[in-house]
């Protein structure tokens, strides 16, 4: 059974699954899939159609929470445990894995890849085709663009590796690749490529070190990365469990 | 016949053109001028009453696009064939020509002035007085401001030339002009008036040199600059053409 | 009495104050308590239950616009005279004095204080535990951080200390505080405690001076800083009378 608020508008064609709960003024159009237990909560619009998809579903995985005036296109599949916060758009096209987490405002446009349990803070701003690994952070106002030349035809997408950290309004320029463990620094303007474990500031970012030297500001004498050694606050234990049998890895 | 969704309020005194769709739970107020064809996606608010306005009608001209969650005040006029991003938000005493792109959850303030054809990507900022011209494009999270001694009561608006691109998240400060055909790096502060055909970067921004000395990045060994050598997506056969026989103009 | 939509869903545990309007679509849930003469826009959610709160109402003083779109959540206590843009969000356990204005687009997270008077212009994000004074000015896409090395769980709020302005696009570190009568620049990456009356600039920021040596931009050859002695607007009286008696003072 569902629950569907009676101001809700849902279309008898979208595919709704055990327990799922649309909140008030919410509109599900037809080319929609709802996981079980997913809740959508006010204002919320799923499934618009759009010329630029192949008329593929909206897919969203069981559990999901979606928050109030979001948006999202068709054509899209995301896995189980999505989170979204307010005023959420998602166009068409994107693939993303289980446990992602999208903050308020934030914008993701179409053709993106997004892996598992990614974290996005507010107002993240994702341009076409971008790739996402597994585990990466991205604070609020972080842009991800893609035109090199702007306006031109060429579309060159970022690509951020697995549990690498991008420090709030920060840009990430037209192709760059993010290495696996890296951490951009706040309000930095990525013009090249950050390698693995390394830490990059400045406008134009630059290398200021490795990652590892930086220290955990609780106190302890510890290092903030590779922040998997002692972060693990929301992540199933069948992730973080791995994490730890790898501590000397990085 | 206008087709308006069961669910939206609209206001008798409202005008709407031939054909205009009105989505769910839209709000249209009496100081509206919708021209034909005009569609209005779900949770838009038209025509909210100021204190600031003169009273004038919002004029949105024929054929245009308001994507859902966007809201516009009275008094301002749209030219035909504009289209928005969600979450758009115009205040009073803006005018703007036709073909205007306007990116999801940007902000346009009071007594703005916008060319024709002028593209914003999402989240552009447009401080009050800002005046753009004809073919403008501004990339995500760009910033016009206006007020040089925040808070005073002195305003000076930006100024973009024709033909300018300005790059993701760059803040363009109080009174700047930036020239013709010139390109504002990413996350430029833009401190100085910005020569016509020169690129800028960097905080404060400096100038780089000649915008033609950038490439496509194609392959090709075409300049990037100025683009209408290059770039006509989706303006009109009317205005490209006399692009090309401007060929050597810039 | 109160003027309630017919389209709005409101709780009959809410407590409404005289002369409540409450717009279309609006959703109010039980745990709210409206001043009189509150005014909430079309489609804004007030209220929402949290896990994260310990039960307070969301309490809105007397005499607050709410603008549409907006969110807010409950254990929130807001003084008279709210002020709000649209699509604004305010999460849990946020205290806020007198003549508060917020922005369109704006976000303040949890646990955050905000004195009197305070001024967010558009897109403002207000991290976990961030602390601001009175009288203070944060212009369009500030972004106050938190977490000094994400991902941990270390959050060091940032506090702005009274009259203190911070202009567009400038981002705050976790921990930094801002003197009184300070001024950042524009898209300053403020990484450093700032000194009352002085003006920091720059990624990362550096002190360039005192603000008193900025003069105002209206001809006149006044200085711009301390603010408080040329700007009043929409202040009261019983406030701005005794900042000329401290004429002196800074």
């Amino acid at each position: 059974m569902s629950d569907i608020h009676p101001s809700a508008i849902v279309s008898p064609k979208a595919i709704l699954g055990e327990g799922v709960q649309v909140g008030p003024f919410c509109i599900i159009h037809d080319n929609v899939i709802l996981g079980s237990k997913v809740k959508v909560e006010a204002y919320c619009e799923l499934g618009i159609k759009t010329p630029l998809s192949d008329g593929g579903a909206l897919v969203i995985g069981t559990g999901a929470l979606i928050r109030s005036h979001s948006t999202f296109y068709e054509s899209s599949v995301f896995g189980e445990g999505l989170v979204t916060g307010h005023q959420v758009t998602v166009r068409e096209g994107t693939v993303a894995g289980k446990g992602f987490q999208i903050g308020t405002s934030s914008e993701i446009q179409g053709d993106c890849s997004v892996g598992d349990y990614v974290r996005f803070q507010s107002n993240v701003f994702v341009g076409k085709k971008t790739i996402i690994g597994n585990f990466v952070w991205v604070l609020p106002y972080v842009v991800f663009t893609n035109d090199p030349t702007p306006p031109s035809n060429v579309l060159l997408g970022c690509t951020v590796e697995d549990y690498a950290s991008i420090s709030a309004a920060s840009v990430i320029l037209p192709g760059v690749i993010i290495g696996r463990h890296a951490l951009v620094g706040a309000q930095a303007c990525v013009t090249k490529n950050v390698p693995a474990n390394m830490v990059v500031a400045g406008v134009p970012a630059r290398v200021i070190g490795e990652a590892k030297k930086i220290k955990l500001r609780d106190g302890s004498d510890r290092s903030a990365y590779p922040w998997t050694k002692h972060f693990t606050r929301g992540y199933p234990n069948t992730e973080t469990s791995t994490w730890s049998e790898r501590e000397g890895e990085e």
